[in-house]
């Protein structure tokens, strides 16, 4: 079987499910309305799912198809938000030849207006801002709803990509134009080995108006743990109240799966890594994993009193694997009910 | 008060301890002919206690009240196996100034022999090679009963460090005059995260009669999870058999002593680091760790069937140091007897 990929915030991919009709009633997930008010009061255990838009080019009819089957997917969710991913391309971040090929998708924000309005779940919007222009990141800052949408700014993957509009201009932009609208930031944790100043990045990202912020995929725990650890001292020591920090857990079925993921810059350490090489069930074993690491984070976190949440990305690609990130988004409901 | 140092395989220490009298009879411990079956059966489970002996220099009567107050701490202790450090200067490793002055300490195998006699256990006698002739260390290896004693080697702390005898040719030396009596090799799990190559290195040195493998201090669960990692894999591979790998826990009593292990070597998480530097009691935090990270070697290992063990190093600084290395061996016993 053929299968298309999406995996990954500012990623390339492809939604790909088979077709049911669209029109359906406006669904009230029992957690809508309460995302704003858990990020304003910077609440812990926030859960949202993550997808991306289908690939530009597809017919409005496959478009309808698609959007139709991930609402019957989301609508029993127990989430707090739904973010739609706004990929780039990142041929800049590296040499390596990327595992997938990059897709263009449709607008993350017409697709959640056009398509998935009946979802009563409030949608994040990711920007990557590079790709806009002043008047196009102004125009959908306008029309975004702050009372139903949240955003969050990606910058670009690296300093040689060519960008029309910075981060910190769109920051500026954001607070001229819809200040209301909440807006969030990404964090790469394993920035933070390599470089240590993650915890800067963040508060300086705070200080222009992030007021939660999305992980890469989780799967090096140590790396998650050293940020929030000097995300914490941090802010204890020059009295910053801390924002949520939403992980991102992503399922990972395959061994080309686990080669994208390398390729994304998502650190996998060597144990983690032949053990799932190894398995008999990547997949399974995958989720063993992630579910693993947030119940690791989460007791870290607890203990201090972060405010943490996670974000569950479906890997869209064959059902097993939407499949998997559903289970994966149970399991992680049963941890935090506990 | 003032107090000295000991604190690591091949390094700067002394031991200091109040005085009592020294002679008693020989001690039956319940382990004490266990260890060579243990390693030879390639048993997991094995627990040693690492002691570095008295200053050079120190008094014949100032060594027996030391080695007294040895004996009756460790005649209690369930214990396989008793490690003698042979410790080396290191100033050749680093250039970052060393934060406690390298001592030099009377020879571990005549500490032993003199000294210790009366303690049943079997002692691991550690070699630093480069600091002996070819005839010195064949004297020893004569000396040295294949019933009561084992030995380590352990090379050169870095290329640069001017030695007497390579590695290679005291494994060579050692096979020639006392093929009996076991021998055991140093593993540094953090080498395996900068090179990718400690479990090769390991098989080289089985290949060359190594017997069981004793590591660096563990701070980094991780870095030692990726080497028996790439050890379990590669043993499959080559159908190789496991022998023993002794991690080795070190408490640590204070900022100094962290800076300390820094300086040796040891990889320490951020994280953890945070949570020692900020902890009210930053003993008994590290004893914590310790005993989590042994854990989760322990669950790590015993899924795979990997042979390992623990050596609780005494880090003799004040007593309560003491104390917090006899607690720790405690607590693993009583993990390893759940």
């Amino acid at each position: 079987m053929a299968w298309m990929w999406k995996i990954y915030p500012r990623r390339a991919s492809k939604e790909f499910f088979g077709g049911c009709s669209m029109l359906e009633a406006t669904i009230h997930n029992t957690r809508d309305t309460m995302l704003i008010e858990k990020i304003k009061n910077r609440e812990s255990g926030i859960i949202l799912y993550g997808i991306t838009p289908p690939k530009k080019g597809t017919s409005a009819e496959k478009i309808a198809e698609i959007s139709s089957r991930q609402i019957q997917r989301i609508q029993s969710l127990k989430i707090d938000g739904l973010i739609l991913y706004d990929i780039q391309d990142e041929k800049s971040r590296t040499s390596e030849e990327r595992p997938f090929p990059f897709m263009e998708t449709v607008d993350a924000f017409h697709y959640s207006k056009e398509y998935l309005y009946s979802l009563s779940v409030p949608k994040i919007i990711y920007r990557s801002v590079g790709k806009y222009s002043k008047s196009e990141l102004s125009q959908f800052l306008v029309d975004a709803s702050a009372k139903d949408d949240l955003t969050v700014f990606v910058g670009a993957p690296s300093k040689s990509q060519a960008i029309t509009l910075s981060i910190n201009d769109a920051y500026k932009l954001k607070a001229e134009t819809n200040n209301n609208l909440l807006l969030g930031g990404v964090t790469i944790p394993e920035r933070h080995q390599s470089k240590g100043d993650e915890h800067i990045r963040v508060f300086n990202k705070i200080s222009q108006g992030c007021t939660f912020f999305v992980s890469q995929g989780v799967y090096d725990v140590n790396a998650s743990k050293d940020f929030l650890s000097e995300y914490y001292y941090y802010g204890q020591k020059h009295n910053i109240p801390l924002v949520p920090i939403i992980f991102t857990l992503t399922p990972c079925g395959s061994l080309k799966t686990l080669q994208f993921m390398k390729w994304l810059g998502i650190s996998i350490p060597k144990w983690l890594e032949n053990e799932l090489t190894h398995s008999n069930d990547i997949l399974q074993k995958s989720l063993d994993f992630s579910e693993q690491s947030w119940l690791e984070l989460k007791s870290f976190a607890n203990e201090k009193g972060i405010p943490i949440g996670c974000n569950i990305e479906s890997v869209a690609i064959r059902k097993i694997e939407v499949d998997a990130s559903i289970e994966l988004l149970q399991r992680i409901n049963r941890q935090c009910n506990k």
